[in-house]
């Protein structure tokens, strides 16, 4: 398309899982995931991480700042409202980072200005200049978005995309905000902004697309072949709504199709896998079975005309291999006569590099797992060494449990923890033996959470599954946090998930009293 | 963009949910499944319903035939290789419907030629006119498809299609097969062939396309805009690897961009929520939560810009409003003061149409379901419903079921069913107390079915959120059933789903001997 001479562009990455896929209803993650994520992104090769909105709470300021002291290679943005007060917390949280950015936006549509900004199209040019300006005073690499750009008046984009440049902005974002746009649309409004606009050459054009009518990738792809240079993408595409441009997927359409779209990324595509299962574990999102690229069946054949072919000759039905992506086969990896150093071996091979006593620990689990349990997939030994790392400092620990479920309800739980080394134990009714453990849980540690949500997902095939239950909490403010259990047995698995969750928030000084009924 | 006399052009939708996306794996679902989504789409205003692929097995043939038999609105498709008996067997399958289809497909890209077909290209030709021939002798509706065509060499293309045309078929479907191509590629793809080939016009053009990439309705579009007049779809673009395009998204964008779009389908898109969850329940595919059109995110505004935006006016960030897609607030319905007359009207507000028997049935269970449940939601009436009307004929039955799980396993299960009106107990151990269930169950009623697939939904919100099972049973020879069981108690879900599969197996005459330990 572009560029014969020069055959391949790089396209930057700018990862906003963070900060518009954690806006999604119900995908609020917790400081520490979040930490976590980011490493992930940043050692994937992702160009700038949007790490939160810091003006939005203390949380959001938090999370961004700890972000921005750790990651040592990628940008990293914070997110600010076209508002003297917002720009300067984002500049605060971002001041420590190694490539600070501030990113500051402002609606332009006639539809915002009109209902919800209340402002001239006059003013919004002066807001632009003025809040630029101090966010450019703040730190050397600005983006300004134009909210809603496509459905701007073409010739208002171009007054505020130079006002902004003028201003000192040095990326310039022109979001499908409420992802209305066609790919022709699309590439066409960046030709013609970066045609008219005199300054235009002096600032990076970014892409950030939404999903409700499918066509955010293909909204993306457009905008490059306009002339943008910065995909903001999210993993798995969340997002607000039906989220955003799936990173995943704008890697491998630019990387698979580089015959007729010559630009590249500096992604680590083999990692992606493994950041698709990060953050739907994350937020505890699932991702549906045919999800391009990451979805279980994204590269599974049933149908037996494609398996023989696939057999014949490989190409002719995959236009990518698995691993291309991080996907390895679920293969039978250890049964009960596995030692430690072959244990060690298949959790480095895994990514997981644990300190001596996290993984006497964690082997001494997969033991009690394998004799329960024929077949020990890649999977079951994740969920067991995810929950072993989580549970180092717990005040609160399961002892036993003994549930008595059925038809004749009402269920009973007999439940014994361990808090702060003293042990009690209690027994609770409810309204399904979940509700009893719970029950049970609340009578030995009084709190206040709340549980927003409870999920059962099984971590393998089979029967004798493990069954991983996810468990969030919330308090009062707002603030809530997740846990995770696994075992073989729902029921417990649900103990543990609420009690990592409990344990969380007890770390965190909120209003728990773990030795209340412990007395 | 094309036509701007005649505003609109319709645009036939071919939804291949039983065939594509059927033949995904995991998907498989049971003749009665299929019959239900089969009136479903054609309610919904379904063009041509592609119901399977005959020659596969008998279940296919007898899925297609019935649905032909019933269908009075929409036409209905059989699927066939360019094998005579594939074609015979389609046209069987077919010939009752009022408007029969077959639907017969070749390869034509060099890669499957020489590794998949192992054919010339001039022996292609041959087979095309044959097997194209075979078809419109028996049916006037004949569709011929060009598997892999966006890698085939557009000369071939042309001379492959020509064929076809002058042989007899009606619909040229041109498919993305792999999931590979770019929207320019695919819309060029099609305005080069509507070109070429001289007897084009005597043809309806199809786009088919695939998303590995992410693009699938992207591509559609494109290939509208080069001419195409039939999409193949299917619901929540389920379908081989990534999926289909998604009907869904398809008819969202044609109908709230036709401004730049100017097509029209014939789907009532107040349906397409309930099309989504009747396949995401049949196949038991979860919907990811940020799906566009039909996820539960998708009209979901968490973050407070957003909300301010929203309650100053709807369309700052709202393209589409919940209802044009029949979404409506998830609400809270009733609770156990509720009578027979208000549960009567609601089951009709959400479009059941429930015999006095079925609705006395349901009716009981949601009393019993409201003295124990603060907030009974729709969800959690769809699910009674549900499992009501599956139950009418069942010959096992659950009676009662005592389970004590937790750390101290083996797990226990007591278990108590009726079998044709004669009641037995048993007791069994397992690992996890589901397993323990399962094997109560396999000792009162021995058989050999594998279980396949094993998962748990919360239906509703909170603790005391009913638990939905689906349990999926596979038999020797390849058959499988899916049953779904709803409680507040999971592990009576459990038995319950569990139950359901099994008597759906026993209905079906498979190896299963309900009556053998019950004497």
């Amino acid at each position: 398309m572009t560029n014969a001479a020069n055959p391949k562009d790089r396209v930057l990455i700018f990862d906003t899982t963070l900060r518009d896929g954690e806006q999604c209803p119900g995908a609020t993650m917790t400081f520490e995931e979040k930490l976590e994520i980011a490493d992930f992104l940043d050692a994937m090769g992702v160009d700038i991480i949007e790490a939160g909105f810091p003006i939005a709470s203390d949380g959001d300021f938090e999370a961004v700042s700890e972000i921005a002291r750790r990651i040592k290679r990628a940008s990293v943005a914070g997110l600010a409202r076209a508002i003297s007060a917002d720009i300067a917390r984002a500049g605060e949280a971002v001041r420590h980072a190694v490539k600070p950015r501030i990113h500051t936006f402002v609606s332009t549509s006639p539809i915002h200005l009109a209902h919800q900004m209340r402002k001239t199209e006059d003013e919004v040019i002066e807001i632009i200049t003025k809040t630029v300006a101090q966010a450019r005073n703040l730190v050397e690499d600005v983006e300004w978005s134009a909210m809603d750009a496509t459905r701007t008046p073409i010739d208002y984009l171009c007054r505020a995309t130079e006002a902004a440049i003028k201003a000192g902005a040095t990326t310039i974002n022109l979001p499908d905000t409420v992802g209305y746009a066609t790919p022709d649309e699309y590439r066409e409004m960046f030709r013609a902004v970066r045609e008219r606009v005199p300054n235009a050459d002096k600032a990076i054009f970014s892409v950030h697309c939404h999903n409700d009518l499918g066509l955010a990738v293909a909204n993306s792809l457009a905008g490059i072949a306009g002339g943008a240079r910065q995909v903001e993408c999210t993993i798995n595409g969340i997002g607000e709504r039906a989220g955003n441009a799936a990173l995943e997927e704008v890697v491998m359409a630019l990387r698979v199709r580089g015959d007729v779209l010559p630009y590249d990324t500096g992604i680590d595509s083999t990692l992606l896998m493994r950041a698709s299962k990060a953050v739907s574990t994350a937020c505890s999102f699932p991702v549906q079975y045919n999800k391009a690229i990451v979805g279980r069946n994204a590269f599974a054949h049933e149908s037996g005309i494609h398996q023989d072919g696939m057999l014949k000759h490989q190409q002719t039905y995959e236009i990518m291999t698995p691993a291309s992506v991080g996907v390895t086969k679920t293969s039978l990896v250890m049964g009960k006569h596995s030692g430690r150093a072959a244990f060690r071996s298949k959790l480095k091979e895994m990514g997981y590099d644990l300190g001596d006593n996290q993984l006497e620990d964690a082997f001494t689990r997969f033991k009690a797992l394998a004799d329960r349990k024929k077949h020990v997939y890649d999977e079951d030994i994740e969920a067991l060494v995810d929950e072993n790392i989580a549970s180092a400092h717990d005040r609160v620990k399961l002892v036993s449990l003994t549930v008595i479920a059925g038809t004749r309800g009402p269920q009973r739980a007999t439940l014994k923890l361990d808090v702060d080394g003293r042990v009690s134990t209690e027994e609770a009714e409810g309204n399904g033996p979940v509700d009893a453990v719970f029950n049970a849980i609340k009578a030995i540690v009084p709190h206040e959470a709340v549980l927003e949500l409870y999920q059962v997902h099984a971590v393998t095939e089979g029967t004798d599954a493990q069954a991983e239950v996810s468990v969030r909490l919330s308090v009062e403010g707002g603030s809530s946090v997740t846990g995770r259990g696994a075992d073989p047995d729902t029921l417990v698995s649900s103990a543990k998930a609420y009690l990592t969750a409990l344990n969380k928030l007890i770390a965190r000084g909120a209003r728990v009293h773990p030795q209340a009924a412990a007395e």
